[in-house]
């Protein structure tokens, strides 16, 4: 049978990973696929750029309509990032009967269901296994190997330089803002780090990963989203004395009332495997109905994991050519004519339990004020630790953890805490989940 | 589209916990697969039997004949385990032009040559996904997750029984013998618990993970299999002692000098993933060149789990029946006509690091003794611990961690350290694995 030919927009990390991937393993890959896969042309803004791949064979131009109107190519791979142009070309693309790979997690979260469409429409694939998780197949997994589960919930570790500045501040008691510093200069973190430490990240993986679970349309603008920046040095040691450990955890579940999205940080058991699980690693945990609890580990990001996914993806692409449209694994999982129109709950709809920080008065009956608060919203203490006064301090840390509650209930119950005279300050405020 | 039609060969554990997914999740399943898929016909050896299934609107026989032969029925489930009557109603099905879905590992490792030639000729698929870890989709992740990648090992807690027994010694400090007989009355282990103890069932599996990682043929006769019977609790705390779990792993690397293939106790650092993975639980961590190391967990038995790779399997089935055969993913991940002919290693010719225990007489001399037998054959010591003598005894326990060296080299230098007058008894010898 003739080559497979793939053309790429972007050369960059993911890009030139996905090149070498491609030529180094070509014999494996041939052997899988049945098929040789060869990149033929490849876009990039600045031609006279260094590369890390080897860029022989390839014609090279900085034009990617060129790519994108090439009658001869099978597959384009989108590894530009962003969700404008790529936005475009993954369109223009599909509308010239062009099957899609990409590892653009925006994209996918925002513009999807528009994409998913039209690909449809013109009977194409686009495949997108490396925009979560980087190189754990967890799409795979989810949309194909749990196929025969109802999905009941999932949580992730889906944002290496989160996980890495949280595992730098527990192993070493290193502070936030030196870690975050540290990420940067390693080039985990971007210059402008907002995406990954305050969940937008997490946020568009998330919403790929609820969709593909549940069956529901990619809604990223409903992901309750909230970072890591206020998390400090005492909460991660009075989480570990409690026994726990604190991960910047996406969330999505499947309750009776409608289904939670959440990013936040979270405190989980430690001895659950998801609570070991260090450094830039990534892992997603996943509840089905008849499988029980399944766990994914694996690198989230790079240039070869996140390659690892492309290509795979290629392969898959390859595999199923030849199969009738109407047949191949939905995009979504589920078929677009049946996605389920399920609610997202509102984060105040929301159940979990708490941790709770705040600095308290060294004073007779301050602890029973607090607590009578807690008890008028209906919210049960599950510990407390008062810790002894600093020296020339007049407040005092007090941390507790509660029982299970509404958002809403914890939202009116802090409020009122932080209006005591007694309490100065905000109280911290960090979810709690066992996962089990 | 008209429905699927299912034929199940075996009503027990397995075959009941498909018939319940199926029936209870069969809107989900059918969102996902585009089409119904419906159980007509089940056969059972006895049909008065209590079923945990509700065999409502299915026709029950007690020939399998009668379901292989219904021209009516698109899949077969074949879940009766073993490899006598089970293979020969596979071949049958195949023969008649049915799709094979199995959840049964010796048919596979042992038969599956034969079996999936048979499907090549006659265009069907066999899925096997619930033969491996039960309901961790690692086939899938392996053949077609990773599929850019050159496995270089991968190695796994694939028998739930040997790690709940494992376990259970070292978080309570029960014997061997002991926490068998509870798995035996908890059902985890058969009657004979031969096949789980002595790694036979790991070795099946072990047999098949490596035919789809390496693109080889199954040779389940080349896998070297040793049991857990003769670990005791001191060795358990030896080695927590020395900052490690014991394991029994299911281990395939490929190296320049060919495939090593082994089931055997090992010694994992503490703080990786697996040697965290408790109870009944699986987990299979593999190796790609391009991914890193990634790591799948989840229930590795029991009648949901299983169910739940088999029902994917067919959906799998279900969803590229309109697909060229010729373009599916091959049965052994690799084209049929390009598995490689990459030696099995006999296990003399594998390079491992060692733990060691032997008695010694308390004397001056001894360990320079044994040490130099160890220098002789070229093998550095990393750590030795010597326990104080325990009263009334002449001898005393000595306990040693050695660099990697060859399997051959460590057999001769046990044979002469067991021929030393002041050492007693048999060495006690544990393989090492970092796993990094």
């Amino acid at each position: 049978m003739r080559p497979v030919k793939i053309g790429v927009l972007g050369l960059g990390t993911v890009g030139g990973g996905a090149v070498n991937v491609l030529r180094r393993n070509a014999d494996e890959i041939a052997r899988r696929a049945g098929r040789e896969i060869l990149v033929v042309k490849a876009s990039a803004r600045d031609l006279s750029r260094k590369r890390i791949c080897d860029t022989q064979d390839i014609k090279l131009t900085s034009d990617p309509q060129e790519i994108i109107a090439d009658p001869e190519i099978d597959i384009i791979l989108e590894l530009i990032g962003g969700n404008t142009l790529a936005k475009d070309l993954v369109l223009q693309a599909i509308e010239n009967g062009k099957h899609v790979v990409t590892a653009n997690k925006a994209l996918i979260a925002l513009n999807g269901n528009e994409i998913f469409s039209k690909a449809g429409e013109k009977g194409v694939m686009v495949a997108f296994e490396a925009a979560v998780a980087g190189g754990i197949p967890i799409i795979k997994a989810i949309r194909e190997g749990l196929s025969g589960n109802q999905i009941e919930w999932l949580s992730g570790i889906i944002n290496g330089t989160g996980n890495f500045i949280l595992t730098e501040m527990r192993d070493k008691g290193r502070n936030f803002e030196e870690v975050l510093a540290e990420a940067q200069s390693l080039g985990y973190a971007e210059a402008d780090p907002t995406f990954d430490i305050e969940g937008i990240d997490a946020a568009h993986k998330l919403t790929i990963l609820a969709s593909i679970a549940f069956g529901i349309p990619l809604q990223f603008e409903k992901v309750y989203t909230e970072g890591i920046a206020q998390i400090t040095g005492a909460d991660v040691s009075y989480a570990e004395e409690l026994g726990y450990r604190i991960k910047h955890l996406g969330i999505a579940r499947n309750t009776p009332r409608g289904i939670e999205l959440r990013v936040h940080p979270t405190l989980i058991p430690e001895r659950r495997l998801i609570a070991n699980v260090d450094g830039v690693m990534n892992a997603v945990l996943v509840k089905g109905d008849a499988v029980g609890p399944t766990l994914y580990y694996g690198a989230g990001a790079g240039a070869e994991p996140t390659a690892s996914a492309v290509v795979a993806d290629i392969i898959d692409v390859v595999r199923v050519l030849t199969s009738d449209p109407e047949n191949r694994v939905p995009h979504l999982a589920f078929q677009s004519d049946s996605l389920a129109d399920i609610p997202v709950l509102n984060m105040e709809e929301v159940e979990t339990a708490y941790y709770l920080r705040l600095s308290a008065e060294d004073k007779p009956g301050v602890l029973a004020d607090i607590t009578k608060i807690l008890a008028t919203h209906q919210i049960s203490i599950e510990a407390i630790i008062q810790k002894e006064p600093v020296e020339g301090e007049a407040s005092l840390p007090v941390i507790m953890l509660t029982q299970k509650t509404l958002e809403k209930e914890m939202n009116n119950a802090i409020s009122e805490i932080e209006n005591l005279q007694t309490v100065s300050g905000k109280v911290t405020r960090i979810r709690v989940e066992t996962l089990g």
